[in-house]
C-alpha cells in the first residue's frame, strides 16, 4: 500500500548550499560520481519513483546555470521549477513551501525535503515517507546511531557530558524529510515568529513549534550518506561506482516525450521561473 | 603542560570483539589496511606516544595467536600483556581492569580504554585524554556530531520522535575513553550490582553510576572512525594510504633493545599471562 488516498507527492531537493567545508572553488553538488553530478543523482532518485509526481530543484546563483544545463540535458520529466534559496538551509525550505503555495497545492498534498548532497537515497527510504504520511502528518528518514550520543553542556572552556541516551533510541537524521503540506507550513509560520528560529533541519521545526504533533522515523540505512567534506568522497565514489549498474537515466522514449511538455509546464503549474 | 604529577599512563586497546557485522570469516581487526593489520595501527598509536608507559592488549581465542605473532614481529616495547576478554565489551575492560588491580597500579594511574578497530587515532586525541585527566577524574574522546540527533520512543510498530537535542551539543563518543584508575573501578564495582547492566560504552559506566562526577569532552574528529562493517573499507583504506608516509613503525635500535626485556618483563610487570 502506497497511498490511501491520491494527493500530489512532490520531493523538493535543495541545491543551493553553499559547501565552504567541501571546496570554496567547487560547488559539491556539482562534482561527478561515476560521471553524473551529485545533484543529478538525488534529483533521478525522485524522477525514478513512480509514486512522486512532481520535482522542485532549489538553487543558489553560483550552481543555478549547471544545475539548468544538467536538467535539460538528462529530460528530467517531472521537475517544474528551478527556484532560488536563501543563505540558510531553512530560507531555501521556506523559498519552497512558498513556491508551492503559489501554484495552489492541497494542504493534503505530501511533500518530501531531500538534501541534494545525500545522492545515494534509495526507493524504499522515498517509498516509506510516502506511506508514513498515511499514518502521521510528518516523517523523516533516520538511521540508527552505531555510535554511543552523549548529550554534553559547555563549562566555558569545556564541554562536559550532560547524558547518555540509550543507543537504540538515538538516530542520525537523514532526508528526506516528510510532511503534509499545511503541516510544514504552519510549523514555519509558527516559527517565523521566533527571532532565535535557526532551525538545522525540518524536523526539528515540526518538533519545537508542533509538539503534539509525532514525528515518525522511517528507517534509513548509511548508504543515504552526506557529502559534506572531501573525506566522504572516497567511499561516495565507492558507492557510485557499486550502484551505477543498475540503470537510473530518464533517457527512454517515453520521458522524451514528457521533455516536450515541460517547456509548457514551466510558468504554468506553478508560476515560478523556470528554465 | 602534558602531566602534572607523574603517574602511570596505561593504554588499553580492546581487540576482543567478533564483528559479525563485518566478516564473521575474517576478524576485522586483523584486516591490513596499507599492509598493517588494524590492531596494529591501534596498538602503534600508543606505542608512538611518549606520554604512554605502558600497553594492555584484550584478545579473543580466535585472534589470539595473531595478535601475539604480529606483537612480536613488531617488537613493540610498551605491550605488558596479551589477555583474553569477554563476549560483551564491558566484560573486556573488567577483565583489563583486573589485571591492573592484580598488578597493583595505584588508583591515580591514568588508563586510557581504545577500541583496537579506530585505527587513526591521534597523538593530540590521545593527549587530550591524558591532559584532561589533570582536571577531571574522566574524559572521552568525541566528535561534534554533523547530523541532527533524533531521540525516540517506541509505540510499538514504529520509532516516532521524543526530542531534538542542539546539534552543538551533540557529539559522537568515540576511543580512548580515559579515566583514573579509582574512578574506573568504582563505577564498574557500582555497577555490578544492577542486574540490567548491559553498557555499550565505559564512559557511560561513569555517567550512569557515579553521576556527580563530570566527564570531560577531548575534541575527536571523523579521522578517528570506527571499522564496523565493509562499508567502512573505502574510507579506512584512504586514510590508511593518506597516513602511511608518516613513519609509525617501532623498529629502531632503541626499540629493538627494549624488545629484550620485553619478554622477562611479561609475567612480571602484571603478573599475567604473557606472549
Amino acid at each position: 500500500m502506497t497511498q490511501q488516498t491520491k494527493v500530489p507527492v512532490v520531493a523538493v531537493v535543495l541545491a543551493a548550499g553553499s559547501g565552504v567545508r567541501f571546496d570554496p572553488a567547487k560547488p559539491k553538488q556539482l562534482v561527478a560520481l561515476n560521471g553524473k553530478p551529485i545533484v543529478a543523482w538525488s534529483i533521478e532518485a525522485f524522477e525514478n519513483d513512480e509514486h512522486v509526481d512532481d520535482i522542485v530543484v532549489v538553487v543558489n546563483n553560483t550552481v543555478r546555470e549547471a544545475v539548468e544545463q544538467l536538467i535539460d540535458d538528462a529530460s528530467y520529466a517531472k521537475v517544474r521549477a528551478i527556484i532560488t534559496g536563501g543563505a540558510e538551509r531553512s530560507d531555501s525550505t521556506e523559498a519552497a513551501l512558498t513556491t508551492l503555495a503559489d501554484a495552489g497545492i492541497p494542504q493534503d498534498a505530501k511533500i518530501l525535503i531531500h538534501d541534494a548532497v545525500r545522492p545515494f537515497v534509495s526507493r524504499q527510504e522515498i517509498d516509506g515517507c510516502i506511506d508514513a504520511l498515511d499514518e502521521f502528518t510528518a516523517a523523516t528518514v533516520a538511521c540508527p546511531s552505531t555510535d554511543t550520543i552523549l548529550l554534553t553542556q559547555d563549562l566555558g572552556d569545556r564541554e562536559v557530558i550532560q547524558s547518555v541516551p540509550e543507543r537504540r533510541h538515538s538516530f542520525r537524521a537523514q532526508t528526506p524529510q516528510a510532511f503534509r503540506f499545511g503541516t510544514i507550513r504552519d510549523a514555519y509560520a509558527k516559527a517565523a515568529g521566533d527571532p532565535d528560529f535557526r532551525p538545522t533541519d525540518d524536523t526539528r521545526v515540526v518538533v519545537d513549534y508542533l509538539p503534539d504533533q509525532p514525528v515518525a522515523i522511517v528507517g534509513g540505512s548509511p548508504r543515504n550518506m552526506k557529502v559534506t567534506t572531501q573525506d566522504d568522497m572516497p567511499l561516495a565514489r565507492a558507492l557510485a561506482n557499486a550502484l551505477a549498474g543498475a540503470p537510473r537515466g530518464p533517457q527512454n522514449e517515453r520521458q522524451r516525450a514528457a521533455k516536450e511538455q515541460l517547456h509548457a509546464m514551466f510558468g504554468k503549474a506553478f508560476g515560478v521561473e523556470g528554465e
